[in-house]
């Protein structure tokens, strides 16, 4: 049987990181095996790709050119990684997948969605996850856990306005508009306990 | 007005090197004004997603993913260099561009003409040069060439079998054939002053 394959999404300061591992030790608990990994990253060739897109300066590539280097991290990604993990019944949890690429690259490009979707059909296969997990805070609590961290979050994209990270959470909002089924928002501004539970029952159809 | 764009293509072994430094001196003897440039690279960005591409096991990356890292590095090639350049009125050489990876992305990875073409038409809004020079040396004599290097051309690509060389050979020939007026393809077998009389001479109608 093949494993699940889950993403967990979210601005800044979402606790995304908090969120999955805790995610992970849930699903172990009921006896299923699972990997974490993330994006941009997960595999040695993503991640050497992803040193690429998180150093130097803001403005460092283009639009175009950031797009291109996440489809081709992703791609690896996949390939190395999460492929061979479901292939094998293992669930996979990446923190991050495409619809950071459409948020983040729509929003700051002005890359279509069709175009980042067109990249990942060739890079990835098309490969969606069996569900996408939304975290939302609003704008005032995910900047302020954010500035909390020692510097960890502090790259490229962390470093944008608000108004940048506005226009992002608008767009995880309008995926799972249009594909409810896969992408659910959940409510991420209560304790750590709270926001785990609302993950889980958010997957409660797909656990064995 | 516009400085003119340029690609030298060829096989391993093919005098590229040679030839683009001659081209650029013969143009500068006219008073033109030259930038010699190459691929995967001649940005900075362009040369670290280079050391990527160029380094590591022949398998590092999957033909999709590779094809991906190329669009991505001429892209920001395209961006930083080739296009200032050509919009300042200075002609650019570039040792490899697309057509480069048309060759051996569609050949080595099978990828389909018109899907590398279209990450170049998203990368690089699908600039292509004034003209393409191949230099075409029989097999024999590109593998004696390339093997008398003193290491310097012993990169994932030149690794790989003639079977490889003489399909990428074919690849730049049926280009030459479907766009006659921007490819042409040069013999190389000669010596360097027969091969850039020869190359000058494809060059003629664009000369001021």
């Amino acid at each position: 049987m093949r494993g699940r394959f889950l993403s967990i999404e979210g601005g800044e300061g979402a606790g995304k990181s908090t969120q999955v591992r805790r995610l992970a030790d849930a699903l172990r608990a009921r006896g299923i095996e699972v990997i974490v990994t993330r994006e941009p990253g997960g595999s040695d060739g993503a991640e050497a790709i992803r040193d690429l897109l998180m150093q130097g300066a803001v403005n460092r590539w283009s639009a175009h050119t950031e797009a291109l280097l996440f489809a081709a991290a992703r791609a690896d990604h996949v390939e190395k990684v999460i492929q061979p993990a479901i292939g094998a019944g293992t669930w996979v949890i990446s923190d991050r997948y495409v619809d950071s690429s459409r948020a983040y690259q729509g929003v700051a490009g002005g890359i279509d969605d069709a175009a980042v979707l067109a990249l990942h059909g060739f890079g990835s296969r098309g490969l969606l996850p069996d569900r996408t997990l939304v975290l939302e805070v609003p704008p005032e609590l995910g900047a302020e856990r954010a500035s909390s961290r020692d510097g960890a979050g502090a790259d490229r994209f962390a470093a944008r306005e608000r108004a940048f990270h506005e226009d992002v959470a608008e767009a995880f909002r309008r995926f799972a508009t249009a594909e409810p089924d896969r992408v659910r928002l959940i409510d991420a501004s209560g304790d750590a306990d709270t926001v785990a539970a609302a993950l889980e029952a958010e997957l409660a159809d797909l656990l064995p």
